[in-house]
């Protein structure tokens, strides 16, 4: 077993996962973390990459490893990785992150970096909704002045989030609507015992009904004649990634608050995202 | 809208099926189904198939269409009804039933009839889960002399039927494993809060450590290695069709009792799967 | 401690109280059991009360203690023992039973004999609503041709037996409506998200609504003005002890179809019910 | 029916009231409320209480009535309101408010006003547990770096807000864990499924467990050598009122993180406890 481990960049999520790893007796050697106030100090802190990656073949970075597609994520940081450089300098190692793009995949390839990319893997996906609900429900009762138990609660979608999500809010007393447009996932849905409402019925559902709607779908679904129908004092969680399925500009026309809330398992519980990542190691590399 | 409705052979959710139409103003026409004693005096008995056929175009039969693939299944009926001779007497019609074999759906098509197999509904599955999950917590209740509350619960599989019935379980306040072999799998029952177990860690979980084991996958899981490790007052159910999942010659032997647990929906629930069938008809016919 | 334990008649429960008894290492001495088939042959069959009574402090006795105020209650018997024959034999040891009239008591005492009423243990009767909920869920689900889910529940009381009911009922996915009396169990029903039904609102609501209705209240609540306004398929089961809270004669009347399910916990899991008996044993007198 | 309501003083579910109250068609005279911002134009903003007082019958204030016993609690307003010159103003009337002492209950009575104490009526206490219970997840969401799924919560004490937090951290996914003293609770904790601790164990079943505490009982429970077994990463939430049962100081020297979370349903989910006193209102006064 490697006990060596080399961390390059990344968020919070990264933070806790170094505290895991300590706390198992690895020895965790970083870069790009320095402007954090967590880390404790037996933690190696390298002056240069190469440094870095003298004392490790496996070498973690963020979620996502990029923002710009250049320079790797490193929020603690005020240096500038960039990527192709550090590619050169890992070559023949292994590099775990998340949301790595083909071409950095590509490029890897040809300096024999073996890449795991950490949202391919959808055992991980499905662990990171935990506290992708946990999060939307602290979200919904903080901007709420009513609670959720016995509030009308939309959830647009019934993928993954949806799933766990109507389950949640069903389960702090909310009345639960789940719009999707699949006949067997509506079939589901009245299973599970929500009411569940197609696609095609959504605009006439919305007449003021609902006080909130979560969207976990990534296409347009909440358009203007859609918020038109939404009442006042409802507020509207999105949970799904750009460019998401709310029209922005109307709903602030239309006086709808709108929360966006990406990154939610780095927010909402960093020490559980993180456990989820050491459970991923655990099994893909140790 | 159709309002003449034929039906030929069937159970009791058959019988029940014919008990919605009627209130909702069906004419219904019936074959082979002399002997219930349920039917009321405004359904049409017919004395062929051929004088249902003259008024009907829409014919439903039974769930399965036939048992031997010869004659149609007809419980409560005398008449032995020749698969060939219906198809040639229902020609250009419309017939609605249940795991029709690929060989009758060739006939029929030469006979210019429509063939709509309600098990290919994947919407009707689905809801078909829950008069299955119901009927099998009834039997687990009535062949046990404990209570699911507080007991240990095994369920082999995490498809339609695993899904609901761990839901249930846990809803009934019993402690939830659940045996799955793909690692999304495992991780969507940690995620719904159960026990996951991986196939191959199952036989090292069993050390008489399950009160109730419930079977959904249709493939020889508990043979003689693992029912050696059963404890001798735990009872298994049976809700693969055949063969299923368990070696009963050997669970006799061990002094298991399995409880074949088949066709449910039908058993535990008649009207509710009824009710079911009708809702497919509203969209697929009327 | 004490490791001799009679046994005087009594039913299933006392037989899975043997059993258990007998696994924990204790030397059982019974009589009145003769007809039972369940008992294994390391137990004393007395002869006579009163060899038993030299081997034992600790008398243990059925539930309920006698049914005719005369005998004590032995179903697995030929013999009548007479409770005041018992009482001269038995004095100074410890009678334990349940449901013993206040007359016995004091007989008892005369006698120098320390008497527990299961009865009397709040903790028992608690334990004791689980069998009786899952006895009676098991009773709905046998005698209607529908599910639980998604049916329409009416539960009468939210004491003991209708907040674990209720609460059931709701997980397995049926609309539930509790009737109450008192505002603050009005809004306790409310806050668990159940439908509260004030009794003066009562008849009001019944109106053809309900699928199954449970009573737990010892009082006449479903009479002939309200029997007519339930629906001809619905069921009532009883839950209440005689005479009950409905209109028997008049149910028949209106054929509505009552269940009377008295004694739920030595029926539907008597070796749960067992095991509650022996944790209170253990608190009591081990 | 009244359709004139003073409001003197209050905080921010009187103002959520005041909407109500507004949206239903009520004219409402307002005094002390200047400060905030919330209020539409159509309110009667009285200049003194004289003048609130000869256009109602029935004045509502806040709860808590008064703070400081001398004046009545009015955060939105500078004016200080002397509770002995208010009820000299408004005899004969109807008082409506929250924790009244009962030297003012006396006072009172002397100038002919009839008292409502909002928090002498059970029902409005069962339903503010609620928002309590939603707003002490809400805190224990933001103030961890885990999720409440798969965590191992405490909760001390087993009353209102302990039976339904308990609830609602199951339902998230916790492992519950639940302190009581009263043998007839603890039977209860095991009825609803989760784990039962005797006070007398408490102490044992500390060390280094719990990730979430939660505490309702308004007695020293949490003292030092508890403390000491806390493990480090643990918060505690205190919701029982004051003194409560922490120690803060020597929490503080453990570095254990405590919460205090008082007047929740006002915080939480202002608009839902102004609708439940107006539930109330409705059944006293309107």
């Amino acid at each position: 077993m490697n006990k060596q481990i080399g961390i390059i960049g990344g968020d919070l999520r990264i933070i806790k996962l170094i505290e895991i790893l300590e706390n198992e007796g690895f020895e965790v050697y970083t870069y790009g973390l320095e402007n954090n106030k967590f880390l404790n100090s037996n933690i190696v802190k390298c002056n240069t990459i190469t440094e870095l990656n003298i004392n490790c073949n496996y070498i973690i970075s963020g979620m996502p490893f990029s923002k710009d597609g250049i320079h790797i994520y490193a929020p603690f940081s005020n240096k500038k990785v960039v990527i192709n450089d550090l590619l050169q300098i890992i070559e023949n190692k292994t590099l775990i992150a998340g949301a790595i793009k083909l071409e950095i995949k590509q490029n890897a390839k040809k300096n024999n970096i073996t890449i795991i990319d950490l949202m391919d893997i959808e055992e991980l996906a499905v662990l990171n909704t935990i506290p992708t609900v946990e999060g939307a429900i602290q979200i919904a009762m903080q901007e709420t002045e009513i609670t959720i138990h016995n509030s009308n609660c939309l959830v647009l979608g019934f993928g993954r989030i949806g799933k766990l999500l109507t389950n949640a809010l069903r389960n702090l007393g909310a009345h639960v609507y789940c719009m999707a447009r699949k006949e067997s996932d509506l079939a589901w849905i009245k299973t599970y015992g929500y009411n569940a409402i197609h696609i095609n019925e959504l605009e006439k559902s919305l007449n003021n009904k609902y006080d909130i709607i979560f969207n976990t779908i990534p296409a347009l679904i909440l358009d203007e004649a859609k918020l038109e129908l939404i009442k006042n004092k409802s507020i509207i969680i999105e949970l799904a990634s750009n460019p998401g399925g709310i029209d922005f500009e109307k709903a602030k026309q239309y006086n709808i608050k709108v929360v966006k809330a990406l990154g939610l398992p780095g927010k909402a519980a960093p020490y559980t995202s993180a456990k989820y990542i050491k459970q991923i190691l655990d099994k893909v590399i140790f």
